[in-house]
């Protein structure tokens, strides 16, 4: 509690934290009242991205440890994961207070900006290598990109490119599941079994059905077959690894299946933390789409549809990228492949046990 | 302050509110926890429908009234704007709620709401065709939806199909605007005079510029065309038509021109509340755009890529939607064509001193 | 997936739900357009409350179960833990809907709502005996608010004053906790000890500190004593019961050390949901209180300093019951006897042991 | 469009900026995780805090402009405001994002931080002397805090502290509202006569009611006698003044007149800005007042009961402030003397006109 003499402006090093704010139109002799605020928000997004930089890196640690994955760390990881949650739900925030600034009032210092872009941001395109929403192979088409970079800047670029990404090893992870192996209950045979008695029971119940018309029926005939092929390219590895090399899926089979067992039997001990993990992993892809989103809404805003300052396409070209970017989408889709607790395989005895604690010490 | 026996709970009608709930699953005897929940989020999210409406319907009959809009009537249809803003970000934060809700756990009721769908709200659809995001044509496809409405529900769809949106009533208030004929300042000639010398500017600037290479110049050289081609389409009605037929524009040329006229004079004291108004439309639509995006993510979480209980086809149906369903976009790409005010044709004061007040009083 | 006749409006009823706003205002023939708002608002609130019992009454099973809690019911705990803090932080969002109404508009229709008041809403107050905030002792000063009940109404809150509140089984839980009486490891014994050796090094330090004035340090002596008080309370049962019976802690002294022993060792497997759980009830409490908060200062716009429509003291009153009203404060105060992870007891091997899993699965 | 050679990274000035976080646990060798998380929120609460001050110095240059204020400027007035109060609503997400760390994990790195404090953000404090929360008076307990600053700052303090306030000029604005002393209407004759009338009706109402008990119409006979008061102090130039001195009032009793007017006459052409105005100043207020709030709270969780790295008294200390800093307590105030629109003087309509536009252009 001691004898310390950290002043506070120094501790933050406000002198030069707050002189750094250059608006252009001001030293062209034009000050523009709203280039501060354009200054600040970007400025206080890069401060943020090192922070996500910082948890990330921690869980990448945690994840890509050699062998294992030390339960004592999954708190932690847990925690880090929630928090670049919030900080993008956080800069979503930021682009409502950008948005206070009216489009004309934009234009009396557009012009300075050519062509910088917020396109160029190396932190933004690390954070994308590092995540697996980037990769090495896409990298190609981006050397429009790489040619704007001073040269510290794209080597950054190019050796986080040959990294393994968090999806890398959260596959791994997944992948080293021990509950799928286990002697006593095949899962994965378990699992078919029931699915293929589920989808048999709905054909039947809607054959049967007389309460839709013929039209409806095939309709749903149609959609339930939709759905019997999803279920297909499941439990056959080649039709998987097909889908994976056209950009389908983007995590291998037998991850795949560990992600299912965990969400199915999520209440056993051991699994708990690792359904959450899962979770945060969903909740971090939607939270950087939505500031995606929220950010191609407001350029569209701000400069209707005409290209950007760094030369883009603008609003078209963000809303298009929209699609391509999440990186954790099979666990999303995920869902597609629950069935209800009802019709779920019971867990052997013996093989529960392996997914509880030591003692039986919480249940006091 | 004084003698009225009203009682909390028979004013809000407690006793009806609070009995309204009704989870099927519970009456098929398999009771799912979090029906419950299903249920309460709908039930606030038709509340607040009903508010929308109540609301929505005032700022109509504010805009529908016959030759003209009252002055003192602007305040009124501001703040109600506002509050529907408020409702949709508030509807956002419904199914971050809903969110709570695992996947698995819907599973344990989904089948008991087949072919119930959030598709068939005759709220929603009426709240559609009041703002003219859905009319009369675009129904035609939608016979599959009138057929699961009931005959009192698809006699009040049809009838306000035949009603004047408040796109209508907002693009003929803008038609009105009699700044555009003053016989002292003729806008639309000042402005494309304007656009035309800036335009210029830029082709110059870009031409003998010497720090871009050729390739460089070559590729801003065609957006700079394709600028241009914008600006042409707004000089020429026959283009401007052409585009709104063809569904890319959806505002008349002179209803375009006024709103233009709004934004760039903003700060005229008449212009100020007209600016906050055309402002609040483009605020609605994308926070009902931004409520569509977060409520097909919430579907894609919740079933994957499955089809809707209604048969729909769910989330990818839902996505693809998203592009079709602003009303007020033109007024969001009114900034494709604002030009800084350094280069705005100067007011004459004759001109000006028509959008002030009868005597300088709060300039006091 | 197949065969049901559920329809939408059915399902919700919503035609018993949309015809349950009856504007008193209207009735009276002098027709507020704001009183819709005001309804809609407190509709809404009261379909939540009952969300919250739902899920409160959920958790209250968990935790009141003959003898134990079953770990595999420590995730839905949770996951309803957090739900019920989602839902006050989302109506929170509804008082600032209810805050676009203008304080002038309110006063068209109030004098109609006397004396009916938010005070006598009976799930409010349901909702606080479960959670603990209210107790029967503190019912007494309450008897203007019962007389305000019919009887079934009033009923119902007597009944609920004589139920456990989730309070008195979170503390029932934390009593319970077996790792407070290890053999291998006397927690609070090192525990003592090292909060001891930390109190001392600080004692010293300070004193011999060079930096500090001899004003200074002695008004830091002076707040080193009363941090060292806080400790005696903590470690002398007899000053622990009598600030609870004051008033000023609330959970017995054995419950505060298994907390306390959580908080420290949250990273063991064991203690990790466990910890979450303690951190979602001072969420909750945390969120109850940022309602309450706003819920005062709406009230303070909306009426300035009058008294409230049912007679209350409105603003003043609501302001005054803010510090009252916390359950969980003794966790949030927990903080002040955490001490550094250096300066931490060590747990013995075979101790750490049986905060672990059966197998070390995870760890693959 | 053209020509500029500005690059991202320089234009941000990102080299400088993203190499100012400097741990403190690092540079000891005892690294804590945790401390980069507690620099970045501070550094962008003080970009934050510059913003604000940009944009209020803005507001203060319009509203201390000799003479008058130009109404073209209040668009811009009113735009600024908002935006400080949506940074401030940003700023409590930051807050909240500091609240994924534990008060644990908090313990690793604060005693590096003595005896640096927040309370020391010079930038905080002259955001306070600027909105007038703080005047020179108020300074005389602060000789603590002063002695904590270095030169430069204490003498920008000091500056700041012989400016008059935006609450100062506000009041003069107010003070100078021409429609006080129209010679067509003396709306403070009328309102008073207004409020008597309505005061009377509600007496005679109570004395005669049925449905009240003897001793609830006692009851609410002190309530009337209470507001009645209220309102006696508003007529009384003397009684005002009294409450002025005694920190109960912070308006003059001229400025409170027209901020009354302005709210009672909102629809009027003229009044609706400034109406807006007045609201936004509550607004800000209100946020600031939350930011606030939130802070203490997020300081009791972090530390407990414990004192503040500053040496301040923590949580107790920031919570019990929280009463003193509003400064436009007054205007949320206002409410209390509202009357219904029924009841209010009609304005003569040779009065009105003065309030409209030179022509009646927008209800076109």
């Amino acid at each position: 509690m001691v004898s310390g003499s950290t002043r506070y402006s120094e501790y933050l090093q406000l002198d030069g934290l707050l002189n750094l704010q250059k608006p252009l139109s001001a030293q062209a002799g034009q000050a523009a009242h709203e280039e501060m605020l354009f200054i600040v928000v970007h400025q206080t997004h890069e401060l943020w991205f090192k922070q996500v930089h910082h948890e990330l890196d921690s869980v990448l640690s945690i994840f890509s440890k050699k062998g294992k994955v030390d339960e004592r760390d999954m708190g932690s990881a847990l925690m880090r994961m929630n928090r670049m949650v919030e900080i993008f739900r956080l800069l979503i925030g930021h682009l409502r207070v950008l948005q206070t600034m009216a489009p004309l009032d934009f234009l009396e210092f557009r012009d300075f900006l050519v062509p910088a872009s917020g396109f160029q941001s190396v932190q933004f395109r690390l954070l994308e290598l590092k995540l697996g929403v980037l990769t090495k192979e896409k990298m190609c088409p981006m050397s429009t990109y790489m040619s704007v970079l001073n040269s510290p800047e794209s080597a950054q670029v190019n050796a986080q490119a040959d990294n393994p990404s968090l999806h890398h090893w959260v596959c791994k992870w997944l992948e080293r599941a021990p509950f799928l192996d286990s002697k006593g209950f095949d899962f994965w045979t378990e699992y078919r079994k029931a699915v293929r008695g589920r989808l048999e029971d709905d054909r039947v119940a809607l054959e049967e059905s007389l309460s839709f018309s013929e039209e409806v029926k095939k309709r749903q005939l149609l959609e339930w077959t939709k759905n019997e092929e999803h279920f297909e390219a499941l439990f056959d590895e080649g039709k998987h690894e097909k889908l994976r090399r056209e950009g389908d899926r983007s995590l291998s089979l037998r991850a795949t299946q560990a992600a299912l067992f965990i969400h199915l039997y999520r209440d056993q001990p051991l699994l708990q933390l690792p359904y959450q993990f899962l979770n945060q992993l969903v909740e971090l892809d939607e939270a950087i789409q939505n500031w995606r989103s929220e950010h191609a809404n407001m350029v569209h805003r701000m400069i209707g549809v005409k290209v950007g300052t760094g030369g883009s396409m603008g609003y078209p070209y963000l809303k298009s990228t929209l699609s391509r970017t999440r990186v954790f989408g099979d666990l999303c889709n995920l869902s597609t492949f629950l069935i209800p607790r009802t019709h779920l395989p019971k867990l052997p005895s013996d093989f529960a046990r392996n997914l509880s604690f030591f003692v039986d010490a919480l249940g006091h």
